[in-house]
């Protein structure tokens, strides 16, 4: 991770072309040439406040179907492009939260729209196949043209699944299994195993947990909001499982200034999932896996350097616990490689890597070992969608062809640098400037603050969401470029100078 | 649901128009001359053995990448026709098991191209949006054409998700916040509650639970889990919840030839339900929902009566649970109502319904009630896709327009008939034919006995599924008509007498 991270004199030096001056300012950028892209608006537009009329009256529609509170407005997709999202008032915003993180490429991307051009594809999109019985001839070629070819190190085998959600529920499930077997030491259930899990009892049902994070999040369904424990209302409400959760470490930020408290606070919480792991085999419940975010993001944008991530796989093998790496929001490019945890530079960095949102289709990636034993264990009745695996195959070679993890680090340098001096010009207002690639946050002085800072951001045309308490995330697309980068700071400084 | 069950007379008037003597003899219909099906093909074409040697190629390759244990062969889509899957090596099959019940109007049905062909819907299928924040501008326009317009007697909302676990996970929170607002008597966590369920702890986490039925099947996701009882293989060695589970009524087929016996048997049933809820009250952990398929499905397709649904419900009512109907494999129109509950002929059938498969969308329908009081209790990225709307609006015309309702009716009490005939015919090794519209089963001797007869009849170029200990259940799409029950029935005929 730290060699992300732009160290303070080449943030100092960038800053100086950018001209920025007094708060207030426009920034100005020199270093960065806008690049033609073809499909993407050139700034925001804004004709009414956010939600306009119209998405006022088409939330008071869908109110009568719906819980309507988290809607924040309508969007035009069709006149979506790139960066900018359009709403049904024609408002049309740079977007740097993407649907919650989960679009690769921008709106409308044209690789995309050919795509279903093409007549060959239409059958995908309308036989959805039961794939885990009556896959479609290009299954095999299409994994191995898109998600094997982004395999983490170590894997070769992928199951996909339709969302985050079912992604984790089954990564547990293969590590419950996998774990079951190897107390056994064979994969023959005994009699009493069979009959004893129709009624939910053991040894048929174990009682075996999954070691989680504070702060993570792995999804809402029971055995996933088993493990997320970033907000009560998540939770509230839903039995849970009596499952061991340690502490994450609370970094201060940037991480280079403050190595040897970082350093302290890593070893304190690898202590602490050392302990929980030895009580919990001591309360007859042993931890079967451990699950953490390589950068928890829903609990406030949290890193945790390398050598954390190393010591924890260490604990993880030492204990015989499965090591689970859940990429579900830092996976797919954003953090300036593929995935968050190639940062690490290890060979063998999970059990199991789990994904979703960017890479359009759930799933995940799993070591030989944590393949289930038999057939109908790790099974569902659409197991994915093939017509994602198409969309990813194409957003892959986008990215390919168009080095979008390399503009990912440039823009992620350039978001970054923004984001310290804003930092340095408004102290009483933001705090913990943090991120890799363009995969950043800041925190703001208060809750309050932060969600009033997002809406004024929204009406001056810029969409941004918030995690944790009182962070903003910055989730932009891999098509974010540096002009991007400062036509936000430009509009996010005026949005801070109001709030000074 | 007697209405749909034909009586034994009816069967035995249709049985001479289909000239049915001896075994190993050809039915022919005079009673169904065929109508065109333009998209659909003629008849079963076999080449090879299935798997043929294309196939057996590409379950080697995809062995490399996933467990190959569950698959059957691999399949040409785009060949595929109606009622006919085509596999990769040249084999048209008659397809009565439609990707595990998930193909509402055959393959590539004529209308669900034409809207592949239209340019107003490309963005729907390359901008996938976060449904709960940010919908697009026809989403309630397309609730309304598509889910609502089919929505069970007393629910006007509905909420889509992903798929049929993630549907009933959701389903299960809804009614696991219901009941502790009830128990409160106000909507407001007490601050313990907030910071218990940070860790997994209760009263923020309550000891609830889910009443489920021996021999039932709502998903593999873990709270689903604790309510599937159908087979061991799908939940050895996954950790479970201590949740009550009552016997579902193993009712004796025609059921109109033993009303009493089946009526004594649902009531044991019930009254086994009443003493359950009762014993995990005083447990400490309340029933907040009964969860229950209108007829159990992959636990072998087992009925029961109008009435036992009715007086579960009055039972649900009087405890203060709520009344989870989980349509995921029933709803959509098999039954030859487009609910199966439709046929309890009720005002007010259930406080959730569940639905997935053949509405292409997962999803569940409430009452008012069960919606829950904050935004993001009930939240994903995802919630769904709205380009499985779209298709399940188009798909909702052609019901419509083509009556398919009525005329999976007519298919079915012939299906029914036929079975009937044929169980006369082969009484060691037929028994149990039963079914609602074209949602029938029949149960073969035994267990090996039934699996050999699913791989003849497939290489005969018809395809079925098995379900249960030694259930075949016939699952076909509604543009199954009564000719190809009769081709159908004549393949089987062929395949039953090498087995008797």
């Amino acid at each position: 991770m730290a060699s992300s991270l732009i160290s303070r004199q080449l943030a100092l030096s960038l800053q100086k072309n950018l001209r920025l001056s007094a708060p207030g300012c426009r920034y100005v950028s020199k270093a960065a040439p806008k690049t033609q892209v073809e499909f993407d608006y050139d700034r925001p537009s804004m004709k009414t406040e956010v939600p306009g009329p119209r998405s006022q009256e088409l939330t008071k529609q869908l109110g009568e179907i719906q819980n309507v509170g988290a809607v924040n407005f309508f969007c035009n997709y069709e006149e979506s492009r790139g960066n900018y999202l359009v709403d049904v008032d024609g408002n049309r915003m740079l977007d740097i939260y993407t649907q919650i993180s989960s679009i690769p490429i921008g709106y409308n991307h044209p690789a995309l729209l050919k795509l279903m051009a093409d007549p060959s594809n239409l059958s995908t999109f309308v036989n959805r196949p039961a794939l885990g019985i009556l896959p479609p001839e290009n299954f095999p070629d299409k994994l191995s043209e898109s998600l094997l070819s982004v395999a983490p190190s170590g894997m070769t085998r992928v199951q996909t699944m339709a969302c985050g959600s079912c992604s984790n529920e089954n990564a547990y499930k293969a590590m419950f299994i996998w774990y079951r077997n190897k107390e056994r030491g064979h994969t023959t259930p005994s009699e009493e195993d069979v009959s004893s899990c129709m009624i939910n009892q053991g040894p048929g049902c174990p009682d075996l947990s999954i070691l989680s994070f504070m702060g993570g999040f792995h999804g809402r369904t029971m055995g996933c909001l088993a493990t997320t424990h970033s907000k009560a209302i998540h939770k509230l409400d839903v039995p849970s499982f009596d499952w061991p959760i340690a502490p994450f470490p609370r970094l201060q930020y940037p991480l280079e200034e403050f190595t040897r408290e970082n350093a302290q606070e890593e070893a304190r919480c690898l202590e602490e999932v050392e302990d929980l792991i030895v009580k919990w085999r001591q309360k007859g419940n042993p931890v079967a896996g451990i699950v953490i975010e390589p950068i928890q993001a829903e609990g406030g944008d949290n890193h945790a350097s390398p050598g954390f991530f190393k010591s924890l796989r260490n604990i993880a093998r030492k204990h015989g616990c499965a090591f689970h790496v859940d990429e579900v929001q830092t996976g797919g490019g954003s953090t300036g490689k593929f995935w968050a945890h190639e940062h690490w530079g290890m060979d063998d960095p999970a059990d199991i890597v789990s994904f979703s949102k960017k890479l359009l289709t759930g799933g995940y990636y799993h070591r030989q070992e944590l393949q289930a034993d038999k057939p109908y264990r790790i099974f569902n009745t659409w197991m994915g969608d093939p017509s994602k695996n198409l969309f990813l195959a194409e957003v892959l070679n986008v990215i390919r062809r168009e080095n979008l993890l390399e503009e990912v680090t440039r823009s992620g340098k350039a978001l970054l640098n923004g984001l310290y001096e804003l930092q340095a010009q408004y102290p009483g207002l933001l705090s913990r400037a943090r991120g890799q690639g363009t995969f950043c946050a800041i925190d703001i002085c208060d809750d309050a603050t932060r969600n009033s800072i997002l809406l004024k951001a929204r009406d001056k045309g810029v969409l941004l969401g918030g995690c944790g308490d009182r962070s903003i995330r910055f989730r932009p697309s891999l098509v974010f470029k540096d002009y991007h980068v400062h036509m936000f700071l430009n509009i996010f400084n005026d949005v801070l100078a109001q709030h000074k």
